[in-house]
């Protein structure tokens, strides 16, 4: 049966652009039905500069409201009620759709999802996990990118599982260790004494969890294949996010202009021109379709604000994949199942 | 008047080879005085090696013992009473050195300079500052990377004066923000109400210091030349450290990968492998001499365990001129003025 999937047609830096080539690609080669939330005048111009638009599966779903990239989440939330995000969510909570995706302001996407999906029983908070590439040719999953920036020890302890049922999911079939996936605590160095208050005190409860955990890694790990899971506060994981975004940028700059500064060079580059394609594009997080909001009651993908039509499609694809695994289900029983074993109540 | 730089000889990752060739090229262009501390049957083996060293003012400072990369920190410094890290710190406190510099074990290092030289009157704890390069063809430090890693709001009010000033004084007349830096304070968000517990408090007291100070800065601004002084307790800026480390690693080994996979490309490397060798300089952290443990009496550089001889030099060089310049009374000062005029009592 195809999954109807939600979109945010007004998130992205240049809305509706990339959602509506993005909803297209998806209703052609992903069997989804793609019901586009927006200003309908808006949204509608842009599909009628694809006329195949017509014959596929995708909707237009008014939405008279849209929270602004700069906008302050807390409050842009608050005020507009009938916002694209709002709308969209409300479409999952309902049953209409199965999940939902936007390129827009994440922060009033995460507190929107938390407000209209809510969380999975047992879940104290939803945590957005991102997809790394690796030197190893290889994925490592980081949670939390920026979800919730002070976390307590118990909050890791359902990150480490939700990461790791998550990566089962995602890479099963194509990585070996996701049939068992290595799961690392972020800290400042390998021993288990190493760390913060709050690593200190999660390591203890990750231990106690029914999974491969690795202990402790380190910074570098998040780019060696090391690990399958990282496993940090939303604060920490934010900054390894753009630090890594801001260096990557660094790198193509700066690659960039010694690589133009003689006519040799300018020769070399343009013999070497796809290796350096293919080195962006292995660089390329939009290839693994937006990070994914755990803990939901629902399924929510949040991608970055520049994606193009093919990461607002990939982003369609894992959450229609997310939805059709059940894999909420299995976050609620090993969540039900941990607090069980390490005695932590039910609601902190 | 030639200064007076101690080095432990037993540190790095192939010591004592680079630390005997930095303290010889150090000895010979920087007006400077090396102590090579260690095993001096080792030390001097190696001195053997480079007869042109006889000429030049380096002496070799015996210890018996040394800690290891692999050894716990606080551990190791108990046990090791007469390791050279503990002699080569000694040497500052009673007047012989000016300055310590280590490749070694930088947990230990950091434990044994806080012990043996102890803080300046009014800083309560040392942070560790690094210097990035920027794609702006600019550099940014970041503090602490290490030496703490939990922080109270006057933690990272005091890391911002310190870093001030050590940028202040280490690029004057190299970039023309040296003369008023500017300092972020890094979070996950632009508005002052973003970030975590401790960056909200922290930025109110870094607001009422007499500095150039930005606001929050994100991951990102690390490398595009925005803020000259990033200020994070050091579990952060750990974080963000190795997770750049790794990046670099890992952008290496998938340029290196996908430009020999063709001979076509393989030409377009040799054409721009000068380009490449440019961009990798740039990238070399070692060119900036290491990382300073700044708030103690007395001045300690921790280098990389695999610095080459060239970063030892640029490390004893800029250990000389931090000696030189009286920047700890400087700090001494300000620090003071800080807690005069925020209100914060002498030790808390």
């Amino acid at each position: 049966m195809s999954i109807t999937i939600a979109v945010d047609a007004m998130g992205a830096d240049r809305a509706p652009q990339p959602e509506v080539e993005g909803a297209i690609l998806a209703a052609r080669q992903c069997d989804v039905r793609v019901l586009l939330v927006g200003q309908e005048d808006v949204v509608s111009a842009e599909l009628a500069h694809h006329p195949e638009a017509g014959s596929l599966p995708i909707q237009v779903v008014h939405a008279s409201e849209f929270i602004g990239m700069d906008e302050k989440a807390a409050q842009a939330v608050k005020q507009k009620r009938d916002s694209s995000m709002r709308v969209g969510l409300r479409l999952v909570k309902d049953g209409t759709a199965s999940g939902f995706v936007s390129a827009g302001n994440t922060g009033a996407a995460m507190v929107t999802a938390k407000m209209v999906l809510g969380v999975l029983p047992g879940v104290d908070r939803p945590a957005l996990a991102n997809i790394f590439p690796t030197a190893a040719n290889t994925a490592t999953i980081m949670l939390d990118v920026g979800a919730n920036v002070d976390c307590k020890p118990q909050n890791l302890q359902q990150f480490a599982i939700m990461g790791e049922i998550y990566f089962r999911s995602i890479f099963s079939g194509r990585f070996p260790t996701a049939s068992n996936p290595r799961v690392g605590l972020l800290s400042v160095g390998e021993e288990e004494t190493k760390g913060n208050d709050l690593t200190r005190d999660a390591f203890q409860l990750i231990k106690a969890l029914p999974l491969n955990f690795l202990g402790n890694v380190e910074g570098r790990d998040l780019y060696n294949g090391h690990a399958d899971v990282i496993v940090c506060d939303g604060f920490v994981g934010n900054v390894a996010l753009k630090v890594s975004e801001g260096l990557v940028e660094a790198v193509r700059a700066i690659l960039k202009e010694t690589l133009q500064s003689s006519v040799t060079r300018q020769m070399g580059y343009l013999l070497a021109r796809n290796a350096f394609k293919e080195f962006k594009k292995r660089l390329d997080y939009s290839e693994y379709g937006g990070a994914p909001l755990l803990g939901l009651k629902g399924v929510a993908f949040v991608c970055h604000g520049s994606s193009n039509g093919n990461a607002i499609k990939n982003a369609i694809r894992v959450a229609a994949e997310f939805a059709r695994s059940g894999l909420n289900q299995k976050i609620e029983e090993r969540i039900k199942a941990a607090r069980h074993k390490t005695g932590v109540p039910e609601r902190v």
